[in-house]
């Protein structure tokens, strides 16, 4: 199950990026399951990773290798099948064999090599086939599998999410590119499951960082799924340098217009995952507006849109505004005056100051959560901060898969 | 779906204490929805109620009662079938005018009567119902209506709930008899969706409501279902005095004793609402044990409880140990060392020091895993606080059941 159409646009390459997803046999045979990236001297990567204290052990040697290398990354080596967390030393033995392979293979540093998983918790990664795979992988690295790529990082995804992006600047392109994956144990902190952007901007690293952060803290870290944050969630940005145009604040409407892009094409990738969330047949958005505070805001939305409740309500497309407000009730925000809180369904006023609105009839609030995408507006009239947050529904299917796949 | 036995023990009247269950057709013909109690000259009531912001008129009103009336209650009027929750200034009409037809029967001063509603969120009550149906709640009343009683404040709930104790002093009995209904929408925040409890103990105001806020503290305020805190959670307590002793600190044995038996009582209250969670399959003990504070050790226990990927690997029977860990990294405990972590299932260590126990297999912890009850024991190797929070799996059936019942 998913939400909104299957197309994905056009994969625009980005020049000085080169990528490949072969088959290493990691879990299950003649599967795409080894994603390779080849970034060219001179790209400069920031990252940000999760922050779940039991992190797996990729991790912890991506986030190590991502500063000994100052950002000068030149590979990044993507498994699934198994996530290589809570395996303790083995785990970074495993993961600094798979690194060393390609770096040998390569000839590059160990520490130019980032190493990234996604799959079973609590088993052993199979390091040798991995390293077995890298040669092949090498060989067969383009600058358009794109596709090929987001396909390779899949799990219980139901689909590849890719995104495009084009800066002009004076008649010249920035191209920016972006794949993610990930559609259950999905409520990032500073990153999410793996996502994986490029661009052919010339940027510094320190810019660059700041970019990613500023991206991410508005869209990966707005979404969630199931509240369960993954022992693996990173999101990488790398900026090739080839276009040969240079993004920072010297040029600030060029500097801003990139950020804009980037911004949103992360934004883009985050929703793709809301989209795809197991089980999924809403695509919800919940907007909670006039707040004191970004906190606030956050309570509150995260109270709903991780309420198993409402989730079931809207599953069964049944517009149970009660619910809803149990869920902003129990939010915890201090001195909540519930007298002054509205409620929208859409445009469709549900609840006016606390109480049921005058003007609601059933059928208005049917009609919209018949729809596939639907927006909860919750006006609280404290302040003028507004935050969304985006999630999907709680369906059947979402546990019968997750009590079936070993995650 | 439930678990556990079925049985309900011997219910010990309590002197002083009457009860009845009528049909009074609040939503559905012919089903027993409205429970009266009345309690004795001289009985006092202590209560706790729901923190949520958005209460229901009947927890505002109960709350006001009870202080209007320094917790001499003499009736405790109770519907089901509709939880007259967002329903604004005519909710509180509503409730009003049903105590105040309760108060002319029993010619009894309004703030002397009680109301406690549970059922569908947002629509009007039925008070006219509810009026036209006391005269024969009171006809009914009799001491040995307990089960009957149990039974007339279900909703969701398979089975009705109630336990009896007996506190024995000096050759004499003091008798204790509560019981419960709440089977989702279970997160508790210093109360839980209904409980009743009864004694002939005699003891004063300020007591009676400390004893009941200490009881309440490590039993319904430990529980959850779904994290969703009710709008209409009500827990009291009525002592009638009726047996004659006195429980007070002058008489520290006694004070132990019947602290400990209320205490053991709204525990099993509670514990019955976890086995007949909504399409619980398994009943969940998380044992959270060596954390620094009471704090950090709930926000573990919370994390695993309410984590849907934990909660649907029970569902599955799926020693599934690497979703725990997840939740345990994901719980926002300041400087958590994952190193020192041991996870235990039952007695079977599955995780010692943060990774694979040596000596775990598959097949010792699938045998924990199939059996209905099921405790998971986190060794923090922090501090010396232990706590505990009782908890069900997360079931096909759970969405079903909230995917279809609006409440």
């Amino acid at each position: 199950m998913a939400t909104g159409n299957n197309a994905i646009g056009t994969l625009v390459p980005v020049p000085g990026i080169r990528m490949s997803a072969v088959s290493a046999g990691v879990r299950y045979q003649n599967r795409l399951d080894l994603v390779l990236f080849e970034l060219a001297e001179g790209t400069r990567t920031a990252g940000v990773f999760t922050r779940n204290a039991f992190c797996a052990a990729p991790v912890v040697l991506a986030r190590k290798h991502l500063q000994a290398s100052a950002g000068a990354v030149r590979y990044l080596l993507v498994n699934t099948g198994n996530a290589n967390a809570g395996t303790g030393d083995q785990g970074m033995i495993d993961a600094r064999h798979c690194c060393q392979a390609l770096a040998d293979a390569a000839d590059v540093e160990l520490t130019r090599v980032l190493p990234f998983s996604t799959g079973v918790i609590g088993e052993r990664l199979p390091a040798e086939k991995i390293a077995a795979a890298t040669p092949s992988a090498l060989a067969a690295l383009q600058d358009d599998q794109w596709l090929a790529a987001a396909k390779g990082i899949m799990t219980t995804d139901t689909r590849p999410k890719a995104v495009s992006a084009v800066v002009t600047h004076n008649g010249q392109n920035i191209s920016l590119t972006g794949i993610t994956k990930g559609a259950g144990m999905i409520k990032p902190n500073m990153a999410t499951m793996l996502a994986f952007v490029a661009t052919d901007a010339d940027i510094e690293q320190d810019t660059l960082q700041a970019l990613l952060m500023s991206a991410v803290e508005q869209s990966f870290n707005r979404i969630t799924v199931d509240g369960d944050t993954s022992t693996n969630d990173c999101c990488v940005v790398s900026a090739s340098g080839k276009s040969g145009i240079k993004v920072d604040k010297s040029d600030a409407g060029l500097y801003d217009a990139f950020s804009r892009a980037l911004h949103e094409l992360i934004l883009d990738l985050a929703k793709l995952i809301i989209r795809d969330a197991e089980g999924a047949k809403k695509f919800v958005t919940v907007d909670v507006r006039g707040g004191a505070t970004t906190g606030e805001c956050l309570q509150v939305a995260y109270a709903i849109a991780e309420s198993p409740l409402v989730k079931t309500a809207l599953s069964a497309s049944d517009p149970n505004w009660g619910r809803i407000l149990a869920a902003v009730g129990r939010a915890g925000v201090d001195n909540l005056d519930v007298s002054r809180i509205d409620l929208y369904l859409d445009d469709v006023c549900i609840v006016k100051k606390g109480g049921l609105a005058p003007d609601y009839t059933e059928a208005k609030g049917q009609a919209v959560m018949n729809q596939e995408d639907i927006c909860l507006r919750i006006e609280l009239a404290r302040g003028d901060v507004n935050e969304q947050v985006w999630t999907a529904d709680l369906s059947e299917e979402y546990v019968r898969i997750n009590a079936s796949y070993r995650s």
